[in-house]
């Protein structure tokens, strides 16, 4: 197994009001030296909640993302308020997004999205027990509710919208948990 | 459904070698506005590649990245080169990251990672068929090469240096295509 490397030298290079570049400088075991710029968002990461609306129907939404520019169909997320836990911020996330609150939520993953330039975090959690339960969040436009069978599931994973990866993720594990 | 939104303006308000941040300006449809940033990343989008070394045998590395600053186990990946279609990109990777070529390259997918502030898109290609052939490559230590036993699949997928969304979402649909 390969040695860690050491950072050396790290410098913000850039820096706007949500994202910070760094200029990092990386010595490896076997005297090489690189240097790599990589991304720092804000705060504590975010989670990805998969709401089971009955034993094989999920909850997933159409969001326009600005990434993109284009809609996406992806399971509700956020950030992670500071002094929440992963599992209030899901259950936060999910009444301002969907209206509806959880009785029963699990903290079933946690997953990176590009780690050779971002330290992001993303904890996956799957919220049963569902009840009507509505927070004012900060869409800017009601957010689009799909309810997606997973016995379809060829049919959803395959979704021309369907793009994001921590979503198709998300739904490969709902289909293995509760299809089981 | 919603109608798109339009921006209304976009300036480069960061910027380094490799990444730009925009600050965008949307109008949506029911006549509210907000201010957003992403993030610009140079290029054609990358390739992530999927190695068959037999039926039930996917090829990982193990490599460090600088954004989580660990090694993570992941598919071999890399940008696409100008003038490269996506196999061939996939092609050239798996030579310089694994000493490998495929003689059977199919572009399966292909996701975004975080569309809310990323256009970035990885195709996911299954490489089958391989042989020897080493390219050099711009990687700054040897990469470890992990054979992965599909049959062995809840180990797999819950390895704790498995944390890439993308890498996820490849190795379950490896399973599906291969295990069925």
């Amino acid at each position: 197994m390969n040695k860690k490397p050491s950072i050396t030298e790290a410098t913000t290079i850039a820096q706007s009001r949500l994202f910070s570049i760094e200029k990092v400088n990386l010595l490896f075991s076997n005297g090489e030296q690189h240097e790599y710029e990589r991304i720092v968002a804000p705060g504590s990461g975010a989670v990805m909640i998969i709401p089971v609306l009955k034993s094989s129907t999920v909850i997933m939404i159409r969001e326009y993302s600005v990434g993109t520019d284009r809609y996406e169909l992806v399971f509700p997320k956020g950030l992670i308020h500071q002094s929440e836990s992963i599992t209030e911020a899901a259950n936060r996330e999910i009444m301002e997004e969907i209206g509806l609150a959880s009785k029963k939520l699990n903290h079933i993953d946690s997953m990176t999205i590009a780690p050779g330039y971002l330290s992001f975090t993303t904890h996956i959690v799957l919220a049963e027990d569902l009840y009507e339960k509505h927070l004012d969040g900060d869409e800017p436009e009601q957010l689009e509710i799909i309810e997606c069978d997973l016995t379809m599931f060829n049919e959803l994973i395959n979704h021309p919208e369907l793009t994001e990866a921590r979503s198709k993720a998300a739904l490969y594990m709902a289909r293995d948990i509760l299809l089981k």
